[in-house]
């Protein structure tokens, strides 16, 4: 049958020679595959030292192993017990090497990909046969059943694909439409937006700015103030260290906004590039690649994430839960694709990012809370056609990931917007059940050791303004009552010839 | 006498053999120096051909001059000139080759710098001697003249140093502050902020946001709203286009955080990147440089430069100006020096930027009217101790350049709080005319022909906590009655053990 099985070489470098040590070590190797590389396995499982050699300075040991204990961690086992044995004889363990290390994985299908650490992948008869090139360092990190992880979870993904879940969990009455054009052109066409110098990115003129804070109005009034959110002000800069625990680390390279720092402020190193500039009038985007740093992290991305550094590393009393607290202090940037380039997907955006925080039950009831707070400001002041599903939960699919979480509470619902003009949907905000994942990311706990959960909702002011235009046009008279009282006149500042 | 003086060889390379041309040419050479030569310059002025020769299908030319037609631009003159008259015997002009370039500028010292497209620079009795390397693209786009504006800016920045002009137009009465502390270090002390976890950033905890959002209040029921002025939102990532309209792209680059992207947006293109972070934990940051773009631009810095994107290339009627617009969307972000980094000097800021524009009077008295309501607000709702000053203009200063404008109207004033704490004063906001400087920029005309005129004005909010906090400590009943009430209880929401 074939399962996951290891085989290992490696060599101990020792102090001195250890030949006066001989006997005792061979007792050792006996302990070890009668009890320290059995532990934790079940009857007749775990490692075992098929080959054992002391030659001076130098115990070479080969080891086989299943997956019960796995036979790089039989050999950190192996140099505690050796360690504390050659002790006694005043003899030290100065390394570990590596010499050989194969791992066999059952795979119905061979995989031809590069793999970090693994310098030979062959397949034979339902296996994938790896030969890892390792030190001890990245035995201690855990490297080898990382890659393993990745390897399967591409074999799985080859498997099942990249679809993602969606689920229909409610919908509104169909509405009868005026108006059927494309938004952005209607708005392009009355320069409530003009393009910005930058890839979809848009500059917001007066009017629509206008019902933006319209928006931001009905936010606070109907959802922000009535469930008792108070107002925060989070970074927009994200370094990686955010990105880490966050999980966005994972699978956020190919759509993020890199951030480089100058590697130093000293005028004088980049004098030559400000006379280069100066005398061409031409950026010399090469030479300033030179003198910036490595990217530090990227521009904000998904908001909520460097709030979590407010929290990190702290215990927290249980009583001062559930809390409320949301951040609409700057944009988002991602790096989108190509074509379609209206409000509707835009590399710019501006969003209200809600998060909440408590113990399961407070996060989960306080999600069915907000979903009926949108549903009324949807139903009762936007006059919406609109749906939500239950989705692929965002961090999950920001990390790469498919399917549903597996806890039932957990995961992400899309809100989307009927488009007239294309009769199609679009998703306008999101409201997640984060489980444990923050808090456990960013180490946070609760004082009483009860499990702690969080929440968050994104409400993107371009997607509700797409999803709003699309359905109601652009001339004021056509919008709800409600919601016209609440823009006032719109302010015609500018006139272009 | 040491003057600027220009000598050049340059080659016309022909279509064809010239021989049959050659008399005319001589003609020409003789026309040069009489008249095309001399037009523009004083009389005994201009540039000269001294030396010519035609050889088969190369015409070489040797030219001497002053500054008032300068040798390279006398190459164009003759280029045109030529190419008309070589015309009429079916010859062509296939390109021009500079052979030899020396510049000689008038110096009182050596100047030992590189300089770009100067091959070689030597110093001897009151001038510098250049020799340059550029071809007639580069002569085409000035560049020998904005290479002897570089070299003159050198010199004279070094004989009058960096000094930026300070000049006090007011000051309140001194004030008995019964706080003295660092501001910085009580608000942490309280939790108001946190690190981040970038450098020089902070996140703002629920209790000074809501400071910051009663700073907000004021600004808008004072200042805004009287003013007539209308909210807009302006993109967040500024693209080199931008800066290079603005003026920025001079000498931005010491304080700039850049902004690179993907070079695609291609998953399988980022694998690597994703399998090595999720093998060893680590972002695999010289893989990520390879594999990003060079900079697009970078992270917002001044606020309002991405607005002008909005009018550019626009003529616009007269009679809707004075305009009135401000943008509170989004951060900024400069490279600050290290050291101190309290929340008075920060890599991250949240700014409102006000931006004014209309005929030269209706923004030199609009900024007038704005130092009324500043004062306003300075003295009787937040009782500051305080000082303005005028200054080297802000947009001068991030273009590396020192003293004032030429026109008297024209310049900045910095708004400065005393901080009790370290007995200085700190810059907290400010206010400019920027002259035709944007709409010149921008190409942004009035349908009249009259100049269109530009002011802004700063508001940062970390700079106004920073001041008020430091005069008033941040026991809110210490605070002036007026703001008190307007702040109202603060949001105790976090406890941490």
């Amino acid at each position: 049958m074939n399962e996951l099985k290891f085989h290992l070489i490696g060599q101990f470098k020792l102090s001195s020679d250890a030949a006066k040590a001989k006997d005792d070590v061979a007792k050792l190797m006996v302990k070890a595959n009668e009890d320290i590389l059995r532990k934790g396995a079940p009857p007749g499982g775990g490692a075992e030292v098929v080959n054992w050699n002391l030659d001076e300075n130098i115990i070479t040991v080969e080891i086989k192993s299943d997956r019960y204990v796995r036979a790089h961690d039989a050999l950190l086992r192996l140099r505690r017990s050796l360690a504390a044995l050659l002790g006694e004889h005043h003899i030290g363990i100065r390394g570990v090497v590596i010499e050989e290390f194969t791992i066999q994985l059952p795979s119905e299908e061979a995989l031809k990909k590069k793999i970090p650490f693994v310098k030979d992948m062959r397949y034979e008869e339902g296996k994938i046969l790896l030969t890892l090139d390792v030190d001890e360092q990245q035995i201690e990190n855990r490297v080898p059943d990382r890659i393993i992880n990745l390897i399967m979870e591409k074999i799985e993904s080859r498997k099942y694909g990249k679809k993602e879940h969606w689920e229909l969990l409610w919908q509104s009455k169909k509405k009868i439409h005026k108006f059927r054009e494309d938004p952005t052109k209607e708005l392009m066409k009355r320069n409530w937006i003009k393009h910005g110098a930058g890839r979809g990115q848009w500059i917001f003129g007066p009017q629509i700015t206008r019902v933006f804070r319209a928006f931001g109005g009905i936010i606070e009034d109907e959802i922000l103030r009535p469930l008792g959110y108070h107002e925060m002000m989070f970074p927009k800069m994200v370094p990686w260290e955010v990105w880490k625990r966050s999980g966005h680390a994972k699978a956020i390279y190919p759509e993020m906004y890199y951030v480089c720092p100058p590697k130093t402020r000293d005028p004088e190193y980049w004098e030559e590039v400000m006379d280069y500039y100066k005398v061409t009038q031409e950026v010399p985007l090469d030479l300033i690649k030179e003198k910036i740093d490595r990217p530090i992290g990227g521009m904000c991305y998904a908001q909520c994430p460097p709030f979590w550094v407010f929290l990190q590393g702290e215990t927290l009393p249980d009583d001062i839960f559930p809390i409320f607290i949301y951040d609409r202090s700057g944009t988002s940037h991602r790096y989108e694709s190509g074509g379609i380039h209206g409000i509707e997907r835009v590399d710019e955006f501006n969003r209200i990012e809600l998060v909440w925080i408590g113990k399961p039950d407070q996060v989960v009831e306080h999600s069915e809370r907000l979903q009926e707070r949108y549903q009324h400001v949807f139903d009762e002041l936007l006059d919406m056609q609109w749906r939500k599903a239950w989705v692929t939960p965002w961090f999950m699919a920001q990390e790469g990931l498919t399917g549903l979480a597996e806890i039932k509470e957990v995961g992400t619902i899309d809100y989307e917007a009927y488009m007239p003009y294309k009769n199609d949907w679009l998703e306008f905000q999101n409201l997640s059940v984060n489980g444990n994942k923050y808090p456990d990311g960013f180490n946070v706990k609760l004082q009483s050791g009860e499990e702690l959960w969080s929440g968050c909702s994104g409400i993107g002011l371009e997607r509700w303004g797409a999803a709003f235009f699309a359905q109601k046009g652009l001339d004021v008279e056509n919008w709800p009552d409600k919601f016209r009282k609440r823009v006032g006149e719109l302010p015609e500042i500018f006139k272009f010839l």
